[in-house]
């Protein structure tokens, strides 16, 4: 029998839009706090240099400069922002991490690198100061590219990373023998693929106010997704007990994983702001953030799989080089996602993989929307359709053939997968996208050539068990019948808020407008991992959904005294307490929590629920069809049609779940065809440092998109929901390549799929035939 | 056996002293919000007048101005903010109170009620503004005396109230027969007083910052008392539910129940934010705050009191004439405290009185520090003294004959008085004070005369039970072992936010500088009455206790498991938790936290505790000894030494409650003999509107002042702790009365007790002799 819900799948408008759309909403560069200064850094013009010296007096006596800071003012505490999967779970591991950042260093390993840093009473005066500011460097010879890094004699970044190799990450879960599976195989496939680095472009610049007061209190406004893991960071960077740190921030102007995940500006503000003795913001301009920011890491993955000819996989291996850039941060953390979920998808018995990460002198690549799930489905969605066509199966049927099911193991050995729906999902996304008819269609005969392709995805809701999944919720009830909630989280795009908001009046048997929620303030909210790996609504919804529930029974107990009745006997639907067996007879919500509060009849009390808890994991599944068309004059691929089938367990807004598929289709689609993070390969300077250069996807670019939901709500998540976040940037990709070959004949193995690729490989193609 | 604390009863500096000693903190006058307008007020320059016209088009037409707002755009909503006993313990009956404000009004009732209000982009802006709206006055007969308001034929203020009487509050527990007492006494005494106006003077200006946002919520920044209360009221004006409502202020620069208890710039304010679409800051200057902010209310105040020949008090009456001013706000409730006191001091079996509630055209008197307690010791401790004298007795004697002791009821018939120490207090401050010396001493024979005095006081520990004690505190522990204490309160200078972290840590096993308070924010925190009273402490911080001893449960049970005994064996102290019996054998407060946070064993946890409870009521016992300097040829009267002995139950922080006591003395000492709040008899324009013609007490007008504390632990408070914040106001001008008296034989009966009054009655002395 369907649970009926009044709130939960309901396609109701984000609690946020109003205030969004007239500009109202307060980010973090909107902030102005009293006595505050404005920060600018100093960026090194070389990749690779030694700092000689810094004079910094000129840029001191400026009138109106406050602070200047080099490494000399800085603490000399190594960190890094990798999360593992020993950080969280054993602090104490993390001494074993690549520790090899310092707030200002004596040496620049990238075009961009901070330097030196200034805060001034005002914007002018802080960037006339940085100016002044002389540096004598000696420049070090560079290397950009991770396979001429590897090589012996190549220039050495790291001390402690010999042939510039910080890390070799080798698959964990490995099974079978890999060997002994490719020599059962009737064919055996070895491809290798390549990525671009991928910019969050998020609208938000990245910026901060920090507030490092004569109390040894550092308070930081910084659009974070992580706010409490970098309290931790901050805390130990300078040396002070964690309560001390409060990050601060309600909204984000979009993340994506790249800006909030990692310590950018924070620890140098810090630096700034203790100096000075003052709050200090620094907000950086979009050719800042284009260099400084972590990326997507580029990959250099290598898959090889054994087929039987049925279709049925034997073996899978993967082999990758991830380019970490000047610094690691998220790229071993990545790689052991694109590794898990490179195996994750499909059944097979014989696994193993590795990966090399390695340094170069080019920006820092990271974990941004998908982490290296993209990269994997790059490389194996691509291998399918190749297996498929050397067999002679259809691209749907070898997929069906070996995708995992419920109950199997998931990408984790350990964790069985929840209601997964694959075969349901690609049959629904099959007949949207008419994959019939349009497999049998003429692909066009003159310069522009058509064709289809599909992508099947799994992907993560949270990073149990890699990451702890804690997080914790309260909620209190006001004399109105409204309730407080507040969750340890912020709001960057992805209406979290609204939906956290809906799960708490479900639960509470309220209206969505009766709930408030109040984020992102890492003193008064209980501890939380953050927002990333899709986690949110599965993990701190689940939180959300139990704080009310506790709520709910106080509620209910009061109200059940005040009736003269049972609690047992009592439901809550639409502001409204009555017997079960008669919904007529009974209470207000609103007259029980004002009784409590104003104590006519029995005690005082503030009704209120919490929770802390730890959440699971439960996997999704997505299919991604793509059609296109590819001018042969051009080599310009248009997207015509995207369909996407995602499996959510429960949709708690399919408005709101719907967006996020589209937004991540948008985004993946400048993934595909048209994001390069260009950087000179001579002087390692950024190239594509403004939004001309580095063509995201705007309104025009976009073919029509369409979503669906399946809906089989699991145990683990707040009314059955598991996660959609990062999953449709995954698929994207292999599915526009899929539909690139099956137009043309060609296939690209590096992103972005760009015109000149095209033109490139139908010139091989010709050239071989 | 004496229990042992760590924090508690420690001379512990303020945790907020270092930021406001070096101008960090930040105070709402402070603030910037983005996009934020400034407000400012047009105020009536007639006592009494009808606004017939108003022309706001040039105002309008002003570049830079956003918004002009008179009596037509805001809500037609009266309201009050009379606190009185049923308005908690049932809201409904504040349909019966005196809903006599409006936001803006179309009639004037003192000189600076406000008219008009603009917003514009700056101060000087808004300011041109006002001087170009038009308003044009019908003038309206003006009154301000209040027995003069109460004559027939007088100026009718308000339509709803007869001869200008908004209210005839009658002594609610009068006891026995008062006739029948004072007929059997030996000596009935009746005498008047009357006391002045007094302005609560704080530092920081009345202000706040509102935003009436686009989604309909109303975020207010005001350094208010009651934001709660503030908040509902808030709601009601605007029509918007209470949980839309968010107050927010963790400081207060100061403000002794005059600016925080009572709406002030909020209501116009928000009708400015509404109009203008955009965050309002208006701020008043000092002339402005003097006339606009209420006052402490005046009195005309009669007491009439039976004795027998022993000093033993037969019957005891008072009926008394406040002067409520152009509105009612808390002159009705501090009335209650009034007549609750005059009769709670001493025991006594036929008691009744009276008090008439008065409009007058001049600005809004309501409640201050101390409330009505200082008016009524005014009266009674100066007629003890006229009794003694008459008696034959020694001032001393006839209190102690007939003060209640513990185990009496207290002001509140059926609550007893939890260990009360006068005798004690008494005694101590005699000895301090060297009473018996100065009694016997020369008073002087020249110009300058000498002269002692004595009062007793009993006070408040909260409203209990004719408010609402509710109150809620939340606390967290984090991973280094450092707890987040969420609590409703705002810290108005009183040194609240040290004590109930010591309070904190005390329960916690921690240390001060483990425990960070985070406060003022109605949707964060639960509800709270507010800060008055003198209820914080008592209420406030026991809330803050329970929560700690809840928190430190979780905390032992998961030490128990961690260290695998019984957690009934366990302790915690200095950050350590260890076997009761072996205090070495343990493990950190910190690395528990750590464990249950990183879920290293068990299941995650972050340690919290919370507490919604209602406090009692549990009064104090203060003993004042004042000697006075008098200058018979100038009339200045000069305090030299002031002694304080107060039953204080337990003091969480000696050094704080002496704090309390001495600034409580100052502003006392102001009211006593310089403060006069002076309204022009024939414009009711107020001629001390700065703070040179309104004298309040600096450094060098201070005299010796010592402080002693009685500590007999209670059983409702934290720790045994009663409360000290409005005490020192009370005694003090009877004890200088006294004194003045005891030096030159004149009593003075209207407060302050200036050099013009004193000749005066030298004069009269003189003339009569």
């Amino acid at each position: 029998m369907a649970q009926e819900f009044s709130v939960v799948g309901k396609r109701l408008p984000r609690i946020d839009a109003k205030a969004k759309a007239i500009g109202a909403t307060t980010y973090t560069v909107d902030l102005q706090v009293p006595r505050m200064l404005i920060g600018k850094v100093l960026h090194s013009p070389y990749p690779h240099a030694k700092i000689k010296k810094i004079n910094k007096t000129r840029a001191e006596q400026l009138p109106g400069v406050v602070a200047v800071i080099t490494f000399e003012d800085v603490p000399k505490v190594p960190f890094t922002m990798t999360t593992d999967d020993k950080m969280l779970r054993n602090p104490d591991a993390i001494k074993s991490l690549t520790l090899d950042q310092l707030v200002l260093n004596d040496k620049a390993r990238f075009v961009g690198d901070p330097v030196a840093a200034v805060a001034a009473i005002d914007e002018g005066t802080a960037e006339q100061a940085i100016d002044l500011i002389e540096v004598e460097y000696e420049q070090l010879p560079a290397v950009f590219d991770a396979v001429e890094a590897m090589k012996p004699g190549a220039p050495q970044i790291h001390d402690a990373a010999k042939n510039n190799i910080a890390s070799h990450f080798v698959y964990p879960f490995a099974q079978g023998n890999v060997e002994k599976g490719f020599a059962e195989a009737d064919l055996v496939l070895e491809e290798t693929f390549s990525v671009s680095k991928q910019h969050p472009c998020q609208m938000e610049p990245t910026g901060c106010v920090v507030d490092f007061d004569a109390d040894g209190n550092l308070t930081i406004w910084s659009p974070t997704q992580e706010a409490f893991l970098l309290r931790d960071k901050m805390a130990d960077i300078y040396g002070i007990p964690t309560g001390k740190v409060r990050y601060l921030t309600q909204f984000a102007g979009g993340s994506f994983g790249g800006r909030g995940v990692s310590l950018t500006l924070e620890p140098i503000t810090a630096a700034l702001s203790k100096k000075a003795g003052r709050p200090v913001k620094t907000v950086y301009t979009r050719e800042e953030d284009l260099f400084a920011l972590e990326t997507r890491t580029p990959f250099i993955q290598t898959g090889k799989i054994g087929f039987k000819k049925d279709g049925t996989i034997t073996a899978m291996e993967t082999r990758a080089i991830a380019n970490s850039g000047a610094y690691i941060t998220h790229s071993p953390a990545v790689t052991s996602v694109n590794l898990g979920l490179f195996f994750g998808l499909y059944k097979c018995p014989n696994t193993s993989g590795y990966c090399d990460i390695v340094y170069t002198n080019i920006p820092i690549s990271g974990g941004i929307r998908g982490y290296g799930n993209p990269q994997a489905m790059w490389v194996l969605e691509q291998m399918m359709d190749m297996a498929a066509e050397k067999l002679g199966i259809d691209p749907i049927e070898i997929r069906l053939k070996n995708l995992r099911e419920t109950g199997d193991p998931c990408w984790v050995p350990f964790i069985p997968i929840e209601g997964w729906q694959p075969k349901k999902c690609i049959e629904k996304g099959c007949e949207m996208f008419g994959w019939k008819e349009k497999s049998a269609a003429n692909k066009g005969e003159g310069i522009k050539r058509r064709g289809i392709g599909i992508a099947t995805v799994s992907h993560v809701s949270g990073a149990f068990p890699m990451l702890s999944e804690h997080t914790n919720a309260y909620i209190k009830l006001n004399e109105d019948g409204s309730a407080d909630l507040i969750a340890s989280c912020v709001e960057m795009g992805q209406g979290l808020l609204t939906t956290l908001c809906q799960i708490a009046a479900e639960e509470l048997g309220l209206r969505l407008e009766d709930i408030r929620i109040f984020n992102g303030d890492t003193s008064v909210t209980g501890y939380d991992v953050g927002q990333h790996a899709s986690r949110s609504i599965h993990g701190t919804g689940e939180a959300v959904r139990r704080a009310a529930a506790e709520a709910r029974k106080q509620l209910l107990e009061r109200a059940a005294k005040m009736l003269g009745v049972s609690s047992d006997g009592l439901q809550v639907k639409d502001r409204w307490i009555s017997l079960k067996d008669d919904g007529k007879k009974g209470i207000s919500v609103a007259e029980v929590c004002n009784n409590a509060i104003h104590n006519l009849e029995g005690e005082c009390l503030n009704i209120s629920g919490r929770c802390s808890f730890e959440a699971g994991q439960s996997p999704i599944f997505q299919a991604v069809l793509a059609e296109v068309e590819v001018d042969l004059e051009t080599g310009v691929v248009k997207p015509l049609k995207l369909i996407m089938v995602h499996d959510i367990g429960r949709a708690i807004n399919p408005l709101i779940v719907e967006g996020q598929l589209e937004g991540g289709a948008v985004q993946s689609l400048g993934y595909a065809l048209s994001e390069d993070f260009i950087v000179n390969k001579n002087n390692g300077v950024l190239e594509s440092d403004n939004f001309t250069s580095y063509k995201v996807q705007s309104a025009p670019d976009v073919p029509e998109i369409e979503v669906s939901l399946v809906e089989d709500p699991v145990e683990s998540g707040p009314f059955g929901a598991k996660s959609v976040g990062e999953s449709a940037t995954v698929g994207v990709p292999a599915a526009i390549g899929n539909a690139v070959y099956n137009a043309i004949g060609v296939r690209i193995k590096d992103l972005p799929i760009t015109p000149e690729k095209v033109l490139k490989a139908l010139k091989e193609k010709e050239q071989k035939a």
